[in-house]
């Protein structure tokens, strides 16, 4: 790695899943030297301003989704650039109102819900209603696990592991395909019972299946597949599809690492506040010049 | 359509197919209206210095695209916005240089090759380059007609009409299928030779086809399949895929439409200078505020 004071100093807060994809993904960049990486366990606010505000561009917020505005507003409020992927979707409009008001105060960056989605596809959502205002766009998830729901299916009494599946189905539609281990002695009918009437699932289409080991299973693939017909101008069925397979977190951390440098770049340039990824220019997310980027991709 | 000041006052200069669309697209947008139309053939540069630059925004340089650039730079020197779909890609930086300098001294803003490629693909591009930094990607045309082919087709000898449909073989390599209508009297052999040794023609898979009437295949349809499968920090196998099926001068003129709210966005906030789509950020070409399209997209 070069110490070259015009590579980006970049830190990882939050060391799961992501946090581990984030590194890599700093490691792989040309223009980023990483400065240090803080067990999401091990520090608290007060440390993170005793400790992480030296020598540090920007900060990978990769903690659970619901400590992402505490810490994120602790760095913003030192100047330093964040970047979340908080993934809350009725959330985030409130989350960019606080930050934004300590970032303007404070000359930082914060670019928040940076992943896949929240984040790449809202810009693909975003481009695609430009290019044909009238008309309905679908985001179709999976096959791919879910967090929200395997964590709801894993709560359910006689539960000893889960995984929640997403399966597309189009029109924005999913089935539920939820694979349960049980303790010894549960009762599998009380189990699939139970995950039906769940909030979760009462509304999809839900299959429960018993299987042996939920972790033989484990798998962090998952897909996307998002469709727009609208109309430009007057002219109807303009047809627009955007698919991705991909690994999960390793998606997320590097969409995060290429957002770290879009914020310095927009903090070189005055234009501080907390950002979604709509409001981003897409050549600030890439190393290199904008003469070999315009002249490479246009 | 509404006089409020508020509108923003949009003007189109030259009226061929994508000036058609443009006004389409102008005409449906909440936030516009349409101010002139100025015809290609019945102006010149110093008419466009004395008679557009009163009580309006921004205009749509719908022109040939070998004019773009003088009629942008008059319009840039009196402080009008522009936006064109410039579509020579070996020229567009250097467009991009010369227009920049007269947009920052006058403080305007011109959007440069504000079509779907170069334009719309190119935002494309640039973001799955930020989600998998390492790897290929493949831009695949069509089915659809090649301007610049048919063009090359019609000057044959012999030729009375021609189209050039361009094929997609997959890893951007294209099959050519021409499609000509002689002159009383012409050898087809000797038609089929000289379009199989043209330049435009050499180095592809090529069919000539003799028809009776060209006219009869008439179709703007156009089509794109752009693939990358690249690496995400160590991550590799990461698959995107962006398709569409569109009708092709609607989706330019609403492209550009699109583009001429952003450049107003981009002057009001003194980010002035010529831009190419991939320094646009996707929420500045959507009507609206701010938090009304973060919640709706985002």
């Amino acid at each position: 790695m070069s110490n070259l004071k015009s590579q980006i100093r970049v830190a990882i807060l939050g060391y799961g899943n992501i946090g581990r994809a984030a590194e890599e993904a700093i490691k792989a960049a040309p223009d980023m030297e990483l400065t240090g990486i803080y067990h999401h366990g091990d520090i608290n606010e007060q440390m993170v301003n005793d400790k992480m505000v030296n020598d540090i561009d920007v900060v990978l917020v990769c903690t659970p989704t619901r400590e992402v505005q505490k810490f994120a507003t602790v760095l913003a409020a030192r100047g330093i650039c964040t970047v979340d992927s908080f993934d809350i979707h009725g959330q985030i409009w409130n989350l960019r109102e606080n930050l934004d008001a300590v970032c303007q105060a404070n000359k930082a960056v914060s670019i928040i819900s940076a992943g896949w989605d929240p984040g790449s596809d809202s810009m693909i959502r975003a481009i695609l209603m430009a290019l044909a205002p009238k008309g309905l766009t679908y985001t179709n998830f999976g096959p791919g696990r879910s967090m929200g729901h395997t964590v709801a299916a894993k709560s359910k009494p006689g539960v000893k592991n889960a995984l929640s599946m997403t399966i597309p189905l189009g029109t924005g539609i999913h089935r539920r395909m939820v694979y349960v281990e049980l303790e010894e002695g549960a009762d599998f009918k009380a189990v699939e019972a139970a995950i039906l009437a769940d909030d979760y699932f009462a509304h999809d289409e839900t299959h429960v299946i018993q299987v042996e080991s939920v972790d033989a299973l484990n798998n962090v693939a998952h897909g996307v597949n998002l469709v727009r017909n609208g109309v430009s101008g007057e002219t109807h069925n303009q047809r627009f599809e955007f698919n991705m397979t991909i690994n999960n977190p390793a998606l997320t951390g590097q969409v995060m690492v290429s957002c770290a440098r879009a914020a310095l770049r927009m903090k070189a340039r005055g234009d501080f506040g907390a950002k979604t990824m709509i409001e981003i220019a897409p050549v600030d997310l890439l190393p290199g010049t904008k003469e070999s980027l315009i002249k490479a991709l246009v």
